[in-house]
């Protein structure tokens, strides 16, 4: 459609679909968990039966994919192939089978006078979802959004309209069958990267902005919202390996932690040293990480210790590398690699490895991030890691939902409050 | 200090403000609630002790009120007496009572891999509290802040200055004392508009900002801040009588949620009636007003029952009056009534009156607000009402917080993931 959107008619399409969303939300309040799964295990089916249509569509965006500037990784994640889809269909029943967030007492008590006070799950109500190349996050983000009771504006990047637009088709046909509110998932047809922003300032109908995306997409989102926005930025992730630490548990944390997946916010970008053990551990876990290709950029200390080691600047301490490169420094105290963790770190995912109850302890209470892991690799700080479920995103703020955000965290809650004709005095 | 601040200085002084909360506040996250309950209920002694100290301070501010063009109503909140005095120190010794969110336990699992998960309460950081003329929420603010575990940048009103400024040197002599972090309470000295903009400026170092307040005062931290608000808007609560309602019921929660206190936010500005019972009640809630000297403006069907109201505009059914007028509305059923509410209220308090389960259900499911009531007066969407300890603030937003803010609501949470060398494969 974008080539044929006339500039001034998206304001009003955007101010159309908001409205619709708004309307349909209000409706999501009240539809029970049975539909919204019948409409999850029936868009699972319907993905399988009509795969050929997405993968149609697919080809479509892959021919295109060149002329927008894609490179290979890019393109091979936009690609769709019947195996895909199947993950994708997966996916659906596994939200199917997820308990609902809506409706669930998290508080309850009965007050002196009398008065039953109860906090409940309720849906924000409408999630304006902006995401880039991969498709698969239509059916995700779709499935999450409308299984905790919220209507859903999905926005998926242009290298990938046609494949979005044809499983957009496949879940809405399901939406008026399972009886939800037409409107439920709606897809934003335009292209235009205006769309966005005259979404992004509709405050008073859209209760919460998802960017899913590089950093400019999150900054951008950030800077123009209206309404409040889920961000996801950096994680810039550390493992910290102390003196009373068990260094052959340290050295596999450390493999783990840095290269099972390095393009990935989880994964750690900076080795801290107790000053105790580096003289055994440097060398040990240098072997290690040059087995596995790992570039390390370290302090004077670690450079004596591991000759290959290039020199770390102090921009190398602040830097999300998602690459085989991991920062080294060698530090006095617990204290100090509490210290520096809190000053250059991203308050994403940091971790201890000791045998010390004490320091143990001190990490988890004063380390300022999302999830604190103590002998455990930084790439457990997921959704389905920590049980939520599945996730739309790892939070890095702390307002509102903080680490994975999963169902729960794309609710609110309301206070229910009975009486019995109950006036204050 | 405002006279003598050169603008040009301004900046550097919240910087330095910022600067040194964000340096308080990472201390503070290990504070034992002993040492910030000792804090507390010594402040709340040195109040007590003090007391002239406050007052001969407060006078000043009494005599320059007209000054500053403050109402008698606005000279009785900014003045202080030894009994006020002594209110904000039994407020102290309350808030020293409530449990401590921070490691507080929130949820709990071991995972299938043998992982112990925790999500535990955390603070936020830093707060930047920004209030208007009455001296007691210096006291009120500060103690919430620091049992929470966060650093607090106090802000109050020019016209209460020299009052807050005498409130803060207590608070503050007691914080080195009870081993707190020296910087955990600061007050900002400039009384220049412009600080505020520049403290919102700081989102790198500052974690929520709340405004208490005129509207005024929230729309512009909301559109300044580059940190979360907690954000308090308008109150527009209903009262719906059902047609299953005891109208001797509904009668004395309409006049208790309209008169008991019609200046707050939580008073009713609406009232809606099922026709199946407006013929009976209008003309009864109609007397039990009048005798309480409620304008009422309604439709035309309550201006047949109730000779003496007034046309209602659609601007009224929208309107929060803080005052003794009451919009009406006669409506045909209990749909009808959810639908003007979730149309034309704030998302803050609404009450149904019905003894029908299936009514209650529907409407505590389906209306769109932090609290909804049932068979009880709009006046209990409170902290202390709902069991919070203490509020300092009700949120009108859905996101983070909805409804009465206390102590958790001033905290986050983290992951604390404990493995035996747990690895991801």
């Amino acid at each position: 459609m974008s080539a044929a959107t006339l500039t001034t008619e998206i304001p009003t399409l955007c101010l159309d679909l908001a409205t619709r969303a708004r309307t349909a939300s209000r409706g999501m309040a009240a539809v029970l968990r049975a539909a919204k799964d019948r409409w999850i295990l029936a868009s699972a089916k319907a993905l399988e039966s009509r795969a050929s249509e997405i993968l149609e569509a697919n080809a479509k965006d892959v021919a295109a994919a060149p002329g927008y500037g894609l490179n290979t990784a890019a393109i091979d994640r936009l690609t769709l192939t019947s195996a895909r889809i199947q993950q994708m269909a997966e996916g659906l029943r596994q939200v199917a089978s997820l308990p609902d967030p809506v409706g669930e007492v998290r508080e309850g008590s009965v007050r002196p006078n009398g008065l039953q006070v109860l906090k409940v799950g309720a849906p924000l109500g409408v999630v304006f979802f902006i995401y880039e190349s991969r498709p698969n996050v239509t059916v995700d983000a779709a499935a999450l959004c409308v299984k905790s009771g919220n209507a859903v504006i999905l926005r998926g990047g242009k290298e990938a309209i046609h494949s979005n637009t044809a499983i957009h088709r496949i879940l809405a046909d399901e939406v008026a069958t399972a009886g939800l509110p037409v409107d439920a998932v709606q897809l934003v047809p335009m292209t235009d990267r205006e769309a966005v922003g005259h979404l992004l300032k509709l405050g008073h109908l859209i209760d919460l902005a998802i960017p899913r995306g590089g950093e400019s997409l999150i900054r951008r989102v950030a800077r123009e919202a209206t309404m409040p926005v889920l961000k996801h930025f950096d994680g810039i992730c550390h493992v910290y390996v102390d003196a009373a630490a068990d260094l052959e548990m340290a050295e596999r944390i450390v493999v783990n932690a840095k290269t099972q997946r390095p393009g990935v916010c989880n994964a750690a970008e900076c080795l801290l040293v107790h000053e105790d053990v580096a003289d055994r551990f440097l060398p040990q876990v240098g072997a290690a990480l040059a087995a596995k290709r790992v570039e390390i950029r370290g302090c004077s200390r670690t450079r004596n210790l591991i000759p290959t080691t290039k020199s770390a600047s102090e921009a190398d301490y602040r830097t999300e590398f998602l690459d085989l490169i991991l920062a080294v420094k060698v530090v006095p105290s617990l204290e100090a690699a509490i210290d520096h963790i809190n000053t250059h770190g991203s308050k994403h995912t940091d971790a201890i490895v000791t045998a010390s109850l004490s320091a143990a302890q001190r990490f988890t209470l004063t380390v300022d991030a999302a999830a604190v892991m103590v002998n455990a690799s930084t790439r457990f700080n997921d959704g389905f890691e920590l049980g939520l479920g599945a996730e739309i995103g790892i939070s890095t703020d702390k307002f509102h939902a903080r680490g994975p955000c999963g169902l729960r965290e794309l609710t609110t809650y309301k206070w229910v409050v009975t009486g019995e004709g109950h006036i204050r005095g």
